[in-house]
């Protein structure tokens, strides 16, 4: 069954649509390149038959650190200094010795979902790259369809979030619309029955059965979901919590360990 | 039972040894002053009738935002901009607007968890300050009763891990140990089972009961656990698994993410 999961996402991503014609002044124009850079995700994404490598930047050790299976398909691969590397780079980015640029991962459609099974994460304006890396790599480890998250107020897929997903970027397809209420709508009706994590929500627990298509929403650390996605959710869920309430201190979980754990309360049993 | 736990956890904390006397050279020896910044971090640390605050740094707004209910015990706040601000902390640090400098948590010993209740995480090497703040968090939200780490190895209890940890280094004692074989052993001895996370161990199953005491050893990402350790777990377990084995990319979990996932599975049901 779950290989046959992924047999479903590679016909399906195979089908996603080409980049959409950018337009003057499109801000949610698709980069025509973006960067990528730390061993993992480089690697990935090299591996991946979805991307393009334009340029490859690294040290001499890191080139004969890629695995002679990848296909360079004759990349061009320019020689650098660690010191020259970080220059390519915002600060305190690590490179570990690679960098590259690829063209970017082609759309998927919210009704491609429909052909995909395992739960979806919904991200409502979460917009720190290091947990939406984290949370991709939760995504695919757990089997998620894909991730959907809006186009505005979401970090680039690329850098910072590409680092942190370590590969995961190349796994999990994602999927960003414009009105996120709207497309709440649509997976209703597409079936999907759609919780919301808040913590004053029933607790979760597991699917019903492998076919129940569940969603899962997360808001921003702090702010947590905005009161329109809130309304389109069929029920809120929390998780556990060990904590006593008349504490000064209080803790929360961060955001992608909060998916993390989600996703595996979710697992039927 | 769970009130129970935390008037335990503050009884045992209030019998803390005082901070080790240093010695000149002895790389061990504790700050005596730990710097911390962010706003939830900050404000707990306030909060924490362990510590004393030396001196707080802050723009008018953030003084402003300190929650009247805590007492500055006359503590000095130095009015800053917040680029003067920056300049107080490593590149690319977001300090919210409030600084403070604190004296160190006191030091627990390994004794001191056979009055504590909840499971142990263990962390064998772990590096990142940002995923021992997230492993903190989970760890307040469920129950656990402390983190053990090695001396060596393991990042300061200020900066990025308090920030990360967003309040709950407060509210989770860190025991440091310099010989990380030979604290397993006497946990053993104190009635502590001992699970080493590995994706090659047994499917992670819940605590037989409340009262069972249960360690959860953490690897660094990458590295895993050194032999050593793994020899002397009790058992190794690993989290479930949705990706097919023979695909190019394959995903594994984030350490703070595992940490959560862990303690969630061993829940007592």
């Amino acid at each position: 069954m779950l290989l046959n999961y992924f047999v479903v996402i590679s016909a399906c991503m195979s089908k996603r649509k080409p980049p959409r014609k950018q337009r003057p002044g499109d801000k949610h124009a698709k980069p025509e390149i973006v960067r990528i850079y730390g061993t993992h995700a480089v690697h990935a994404a090299l591996n991946n038959p979805q991307r393009r490598v334009r340029q490859i930047f690294a040290t001499r050790n890191a080139t004969k650190d890629i695995p002679p299976e990848i296909d360079l398909e004759q990349a061009d691969i320019q020689d650098l200094s660690p010191q020259d590397l970080s220059r390519l780079l915002p600060d305190n980015a690590v490179h570990q010795g690679i960098i590259a640029d690829f063209t970017p991962l082609p759309d998927l459609d919210i009704e491609d979902l429909a052909q995909l099974s395992g739960p979806l994460i919904i991200l409502d304006q979460v917009t720190d790259p290091h947990n939406v890396g984290a949370i991709l790599r939760s995504a695919a480890v757990f089997g998620a369809c894909a991730i959907l998250t809006t186009r505005d107020h979401t970090p680039p897929q690329s850098g910072s979030l590409a680092k942190t997903a370590s590969g995961a970027l190349e796994i999990v397809p994602i999927v960003s619309v414009a009105n996120l209420a709207r497309a709440m709508d649509q997976l209703k009706q597409m079936g999907f029955f759609i919780l919301g994590l808040d913590e004053r929500g029933d607790t979760i627990k597991p699917a019903d059965s492998e076919d129940q298509r569940l969603a899962l929403v997360m808001g921003a650390e702090g702010k947590g979901l905005r009161r329109l996605t809130r309304e389109k959710c069929d029920q809120m869920v929390s998780l556990p919590n060990h904590q006593p309430t008349d504490r000064q201190a209080f803790a929360t979980l961060n955001v992608s360990n909060a998916a993390a754990v989600a996703l595996f309360a979710i697992l039927p049993k």
